[in-house]
């Protein structure tokens, strides 16, 4: 509803947590992998009809887990979760574990995002410093802030502590169609920081850095693969091109649960969420104070919709991770996730 | 009003011309330059509340240049059209001149868009043997047919040559943001000549070139520069860089009214068009059988609104213009264009 309407969902129940996820009231790769792990604990203290058993448990985990596909942190924020509960124990005390577990998967979600931002910090002050404290123009696609994650955001944190120290920094926000999360989330958000910031459409970004209009430009991701290779909100890879044409900065922020230990190579390894017609056909805004979604093409068109896209390691400066900065390569990654070697 | 409504408006004097260019009631290079053609004729016939003058005259062509700053169609238009009605003469005389001329001008712009098609239909013919009669996947940005010329298009004019032959073409329509030509003048177009279409957002051409769904990219041109660079909608240099990283062929398709013969080098010597904030902030589409628009951003949003980009020469294929596909190189466009030598 943002920004047109603020209001509080609580969710009560598994059902309402699928809801949330599937339908996008929670969206952003950090945030739906906690919000899962509730949505387990509230399936062990409120089964609704079915009788409270394992293969229940099960379900619901499998129901949470296809409710978006893209991100990798809704599979391993449910793999954590069904791990703690495993063990034999009664309904109570496995639903006093998987609220402990969702809540240490909040705190350290939280943690990540705040280490992101130190670490973006530090490039951002040197930048700052290079043009001689004029204000560093940064460019973002998508919303990969607060409103995504628990807090600070992932490619907003940096952001927000560099404009919390005095430094002059200034967004692009690509407004980022489909879903128009940059027009709708990321204005807002920036707004509420007092962070100043310019709305561009998607086409525009490429225009800016030709005329060095962006001197760095900083996005979340959805899912990065240990090679470096980067999915994210479709449109981030044609940013990526034109950052890589200028030479401006590109840097994708994103805390280690979003990493996929898995995915080694391919390119088109990760399955690619196609989403509805509807998202393209009809735009959603605000008109005489009321939410309207109006119909912008031909009511008969034929409409393709894809989620995310690809951007290849080789178009990458850096990953901002919560363990420090380092290059899109399976090498370096794993100098700063060494456990994982 | 396309594709929600279909109006016939009469331009009846040169003021109803200015505003149709200004408001983009007629719009695309072609187009916009014929129409201001006329525009110079309506005031010769129609003084309107000023006494008719060579004075009145020269500030109505000026008054029409700058109704859109980057074509080129527009200047070189109204310049002939000046050329032509220079010597003296009666009003009539003169008023029998330009109407001659701005006839002359639009069997001029048809015929090329013509022979763009029918140069660009052995392009795609190439392509769809070498497929061996699969299907032709072509992406486009913004509008470029006939609704941005007088007839055929250009960017589409090969696409309609190819349909028309029995051969399988499919087109992927960039929406083009801000004002959506894509989503809502292309799809409307192709849909009228029953060529199959996929509606896509201005994010999605790179996923698809990455995918291999796309065999062609063409674009038109608003301006091209003598060494090759083209200035086009915004946009169109992000799906230049995805088709270069994807060896999939780009083409730009354009008019020899189009070619800017003085502009030489510099990527931005262009004066590139800011447009209003509104565009962005308010997307226009149907609701309930009425026009209308709706916020999609924060009412407070700072915007900018660029409508055009540079697509290096570096990027291009190869120009579809009315005498053959040449690279995008001042010596071989020369070569098809020797009298500009």
């Amino acid at each position: 509803l943002l920004p047109f309407e603020f209001k509080i969902f609580d969710l009560k129940s598994a059902d309402d947590v699928y809801f949330a996820i599937r339908n996008m009231v929670v969206r952003g790769a950090p945030l739906i992998g906690v919000t899962a792990a509730f949505g387990i604990y509230l399936a062990l203290v409120n089964p609704g009809k079915s009788k409270l058993s394992n293969e229940y448990i099960l379900e619901v985990a499998k129901k949470l887990e296809s409710a978006r596909p893209t991100a990798v942190n809704l599979k391993y924020a449910i793999k954590r979760q069904m791990n703690a509960i495993k063990s034999n124990g009664s309904p109570n005390e496995k639903a006093q574990i998987a609220l402990k577990t969702a809540g240490e998967m909040l705190r350290e979600e939280r943690e990540y995002c705040r280490q992101i931002g130190l670490h973006g910090l530090a490039l951002i002050e040197k930048l700052y410093n290079k043009k001689s404290k004029k204000t560093v123009n940064i460019l973002t696609h998508c919303n990969a802030g607060w409103l995504a994650c628990i807090d600070y955001g992932t490619a907003t944190a940096p952001i927000y502590f560099a404009h919390d120290k005095g430094i002059n920094v200034h967004v692009w926000v690509d407004e980022t169609r489909p879903r128009n999360q940059g027009a709708r989330l990321t204005t807002w958000e920036l707004d509420h920081q007092g962070v100043p910031y310019t709305l561009i459409t998607d086409n525009a970004g490429g225009y800016l850095m030709q005329q060095g209009l962006v001197d760095l430009v900083i996005v979340g991701s959805d899912r990065t693969a240990l090679t470096g290779n980067v999915v994210n909100k479709i449109g981030t890879y044609l940013k990526a091109l034109a950052a890589n044409d200028n030479n401006v900065p590109f840097y994708v922020a994103l805390p280690e649960s979003s990493i996929d230990w898995q995915l080694q190579n391919k390119l088109n390894q990760v399955q690619i969420e196609r989403r509805s017609a509807e998202e393209i056909m009809f735009v959603e805004g605000s008109h005489e104070n009321k939410i309207k979604k109006i119909r912008i093409c031909p009511e008969n068109a034929r409409i393709a919709n894809f989620g995310f896209d690809v951007t290849p390691a080789r178009l990458i400066t850096g990953l901002i991770t919560d363990r420090g900065i380092c290059k899109a390569k399976k090498e370096d990654i794993l100098k700063l996730f060494p456990e994982y070697s």
